[in-house]
């Protein structure tokens, strides 16, 4: 059997930057350190953080005052931040800087009178933090069809959720044209994303199955899977070694590897190990 | 035979009023007036302002000092402009408000550093005009391919000609997000164009021949025998009532007539005049 890996995989630039800081706090911080929902969606990170000492709270109110807590890489609300203040809390923000900058320029957008269209997932925490970040008219669009509604603005500014993909953002600035006089697009979508989908897409031609690893809440994965599925390869998500099938391959087959942004190397090689120990 | 006439037919708004103004000069004029080209691209209604005084020239340096000079609806250029101030012309500038607007926005985006990229025949004046207004990186993109070679840009603002089509437009912008970090696009094409190629594209499913009535060298017109032909029907481009063949035409036919933005009524009137004539 071969395997071949996509030449994107792994952790991106800015989980590694967030699983850094979040290791080292963990070592030198002497109190209670808290993280506010998931710092990346990747659940053996995650569980690998808790067993090194962090607690995990899905809002603000569950922390006791003056902790320490570690936001997301996807970032975190003013509001958030807001009612951490009133705790005392010690913040630590692992934001992104891609995702850093969808905000910045959400909030330029909204300062200068656009009307805000936000292509991303309603409920992940990047949009929902972008919408805490602007106060006025925004629309967040899943797809092309959620534009059919919208009325004629007569200036739009278009960002993205920084995992989409490019081709999708450019079919909703195609439609949003003749919404407006003045279409602003951002491409906010992160090019490590854009690089990673491309790779993705390439080596998905290549082979018998595609195997996607990572974490089931995390988009970035999601739209891996889509993009190798609209291909017409086999594809399979998993997010542990504990979910391959041995009857998805035969000792024939060329199996292409890619990964999440937010999945680490160690979960990557325990899933090869696995094949191999079956197909060698 | 039945003749259905398009929706929007006959002057545009632009060409109306600058129509008027050099009918109000060349009547109240006591001196020589001249027009600086073309002052809509129709032979026609230049033949008229001929016959009423008017002299036609194609540059600064043919006509007199102190002359009253009567410019374009398609803009005139800043340097022609300076030119006319320095011979002490009187300039009557009939330039369409539409037309004035994607100046002002070219002159706009220059200032704030964008790479301009114009989609727009190179060497129609209203484009001659609006390069002219920029002193600075900007590239006329007449079709799609023309993008292959654009390099990378951090800021690029896009502008159109006014009367071209949307759609061709939208795939300019699809093109160029990939290119660069932020695009602005400003839809300048003028609302009555984009409604009178609706129509006529409407009507062309409808009949058995469209003809487009209008100048071989007006831009608008071109693009509506493009629209019709793009559709299948039967199309045939003429300037004046002496083009009309009798051959084209079958009693039992529906003709659909449509004319560009510059046809005055009179010679649509007579198109349809003779062919009743013939088929009546």
């Amino acid at each position: 059997m071969k395997i071949i890996l996509s030449k994107e995989i792994g952790f991106c630039f800015g989980v590694k930057k967030a699983v850094e800081i979040a290791q080292k706090v963990l070592v030198t911080d002497n109190q209670e350190v808290y993280m506010l929902g998931c710092l990346i969606h990747n659940p053996q990170v995650m569980e690998m953080f808790q067993k090194k000492g962090a607690k995990i709270a899905y809002n603000i109110q569950e922390i006791p005052e003056n902790s320490t807590i570690i936001t997301r890489a996807h970032g975190v609300s003013p509001s958030e931040l807001q009612e951490a203040a009133k705790k005392r809390l010690k913040v630590i923000n692992t934001i992104c800087p891609y995702v850093k900058k969808v905000q910045e320029v959400a909030k330029y957008l909204a300062t200068n009178n656009y009307f805000i269209v936000i292509f991303g997932d309603k409920k992940h925490p990047e949009i929902k933090a972008i919408m805490d970040t602007i106060y006025q008219n925004a629309e967040v669009i899943e797809q092309v069809n959620d534009l059919k509604e919208m009325k004629y603005h007569k200036k739009i500014g278009l960002i993205s959720q920084t995992t989409k993909n490019i081709n999708d953002y450019k079919k909703i600035s195609f439609y949003l044209l003749e919404k407006t006089e003045e279409l602003r697009i951002f491409n906010t979508i992160c090019k490590a994303t854009t690089k990673r989908q491309a790779s993705a897409l390439e080596l998905s031609s290549q082979v018998d199955i595609m195997l996607v690893i990572g974490g089931k809440e995390s988009a970035n994965t999601s739209r891996l899977v889509e993009i190798c599925r609209n291909q017409g390869v086999k594809t399979q998500h998993i997010e542990r070694t504990e979910e391959l099938d041995y009857q998805w391959f035969k000792p024939q087959y060329t199996v292409g590897i890619t990964s999440g942004a937010s999945t680490p190397d160690w979960v990557i090689e325990e899933v090869i190990n696995k094949i191999r120990e079956w197909y060698n």
